[in-house]
């Protein structure tokens, strides 16, 4: 017998199907065992009878042959898609027996603290909650590859193992290569850039490794990173450019994820014409309606990018700010400075509901001033051959920006913590298993 | 004044229209300079009068206005979307010059060897027939997630760096991982896997890292793997899986890229049905019409690749042959025996025009048993926790399998070595520069 998708049996009343899938809850009811039975559609109730249901388990893995019923009236479930149904059977095949399991993963919500919903991440990934933040992150990605596309850009997969620290600053990890000394790259920045006279506009969704010595809530060791680059473009096409890849990704994912988001009890997105401020202004109005003087920091405090969210939100109806003019100083050595006022640069934040979702900048194009803005930082021209080549023969004016793909996610679900929105972590303590167990 | 794409000039003639892009090829006639543009559309000619050309220099980017023209028919380029037209000006600005070119790429083939070709990546990647590999490359990427999210596989994102050597075997790079040993994964295989109870089906288009301590045509550092894997599917409907994916993504391609594989002039690819023949099936054939006993061996040679697609394509009209059942031993631990004859194995590849260009099989879905086929290979359970996990959990029947972009670029091309179709291949001498140089 064909297997049936579990949704699929809404148009099957009345009907013998296969059903097959994962145990997800199981309820005793003396003889009658009610199983809730999920498969890649979805989820269904299944009724087993003649007592054949009581070794069962949850997350046992089974294939069944049932008839499908409709439920009464009074037992329908309307938050399921299924909920109209439900399967009687009398025999369950169990294809793969779960061991007993650590927690109840049956509840409403699956109340673990986070070092143990990571210890068993392989089983808590399975938590319809928590398999619905991939979901909405698969969206995401989804949403921004359509928005790049549709900008013509094209897709490039650049490599992750380098010669030198790519960027400066961070940390970054060594590997040994080949008895040669390499590094993993910070991010795809250098190479995307590189692209922009092969093919004007690039995007790529890439792997990005940060040697970060220290544990918060809101960085990992390695995550993804996704990129867009652009070339015979000013500093107004970019925030033009951003603003629209960021709205239509977000569009994209609350339209298809709207059952998810729900679950998460978030609030539609507002998407108001968005307001573009320099990060002095900012600072301006923060000092002027919030009373707190940071008009000399080089960037918004936490609960400064709050606050300017809010109030957009109330004026604008719109859920985006951008922030742009950052000083020079505090940014990377290929950030283009204002040629109006060079102590200030041509670069950007967007900030979404009260945090940085995206940053980027116009690069500098000019051969001769990116090698004197790498001398300028103490950095080694040499360990730039392969970039600077691309300047050499020709670069238009450029930019670009990325997102870090679980930060976006952790901020659209309003997580506590960003290991939540990455399958399996990397942290300083963590690699799977703890690390030094 | 808006810029026009040159491909959008078609539409404009009579027209001032403002271009931009790179000038790919200059032809000086005295006082008229001839100019091929290109931009992310096409290219263009472009006629500069006044003797304004003469100190413009291929791969300067430009921008430029002037009228657009007919052609007369006499000069028209039937191999260009832009041949019945040019653009007339008397000033071309110079957004960036380029420096001058350490060889010819004017011509009909960018006749370098291999190393110069990669010692000057970022400029050869600019050659339009180098630049096609990557666009046919993206076609495939597309094509991939297309028929991948048409069998309702979600994509995943999993991590690169692993605390042990994912699957034995072949050599791995090692990272400092805040102090701890960790390596860089030699394919998203494990993840994956671990990702079939929670997803049911799932893709991802993955790096992947192997230290190969030789130099071969066929092999890179680091590469792109395109990978499925399915839940719940019996080892016939993984072939006819992977036959799918691998037409769907075949088809795509050729027709988004028709172009561009005239230019390499690649022949149609042969879609019939594909036949099926075991490891043994298929050198009994060699055996007997091709003379050549290698009916021990525990792979097809290369000859017997050639061999047997040559003679399936005047069989069957296919490109493709699918064979399956290779000895248990020479395939990773988590390859399923064949329960009818444990000493081969629910393993395939398919072979595409003499190559193999993917691989896969069957699942050892049993814990107990995976347990089992770890410690017959002499390896170690413990390096393995979060990956049984996934199976002490309940874990249905699954398999999956493989592409290898770079090698499948390589391959529907026609390349000589695997490195023309890695944006910046890594290999034992390279990381853009050549090593200890």
């Amino acid at each position: 017998m064909e297997r049936t998708l579990v949704l699929d049996c809404i148009k099957k009343i009345g009907e013998n199907v296969k059903i097959e899938g994962f145990i997800q809850i199981k309820r005793d009811h003396g003889k009658i065992t009610f199983l809730d039975v999920s498969d890649r559609s979805g989820l269904i109730q299944v009724v087993v009878g003649g007592g054949s249901g009581k070794d069962l388990r949850p997350q046992d893995a089974v294939s069944l042959i049932g008839k499908v019923n409709k439920r009464p009236p009074n037992l329908v479930n309307p938050k399921l898609a299924t909920g109209e149904i439900e399967i009687y059977t009398e025999k369950v095949e169990v294809l793969s027996k779960a061991a007993e399991l650590p927690f109840d993963m049956g509840g409403k919500d699956l109340t673990l603290q986070l070092p143990t919903l990571l210890d068993y991440r392989s089983l808590t990934l399975r938590y319809p909650k928590v398999k619905a933040i991939f979901k909405v992150q698969a969206a995401l990605m989804e949403g921004f590859r359509k928005a790049a596309k549709e900008l013509d850009c094209i897709e490039i997969f650049v490599p992750t193992i380098a010669a030198s620290a790519t960027e400066g600053g961070a940390e970054v990890f060594k590997v040994d290569y080949y008895g040669h000394k390499a590094f993993m790259t910070q991010s795809p920045q250098l190479y995307k850039q590189m692209l922009v006279p092969v093919f004007e506009r690039v995007f790529t969704i890439a792997h990005a490794y940060r040697a970060e010595p220290s544990v918060t809530t809101r960085h990992l060791s390695e995550l993804t990173q996704l990129d867009c680059e652009f070339g015979f473009v000013d500093f107004n096409d970019l925030l033009d450019l951003l603003e629209h890849v960021a709205v239509e990704m977000l569009k994209f994912t609350e339209t298809i994820s709207q059952d998810l988001l729900k679950e998460y009890a978030i609030e539609p997105i507002a998407f108001g014409k968005i307001p573009r401020l320099t990060l002095r202004e900012a600072q301006e109005i923060i000092f002027k309606e919030f009373g707190r003087d940071n008009r000399k920091e080089k960037d918004l405090a936490p609960q400064d990018e709050i606050d300017i969210c809010k109030r957009t939100k109330e004026k604008n109806k719109t859920d985006f700010v951008t922030i742009t003019h950052f000083p020079t100083k505090a940014k990377p050595f290929y950030t283009m400075p204002d040629p109006k006022d060079p102590e200030y640069s041509l670069s950007y934040d967007l900030l979404f509901r009260g945090v940085e979702i995206l940053s980027g900048s116009q690069r500098i194009n000019s051969y001769e001033q990116l090698l004197e803005s790498i001398q300028t930082r103490g950095m080694d021209t040499r360990d730039f051959e392969m970039y600077l080549q691309a300047f050499k023969y020709g670069m238009p004016p450029e930019g670009g920006f990325s997102f870090g793909l679980e930060r976006l996610t952790m901020h659209v679900l309003n997580l506590a913590n960003i290991r939540e929105a990455s399958l399996y972590p990397r942290d300083m303590e963590r690699v799977d298993i703890r690390l030094g167990k």
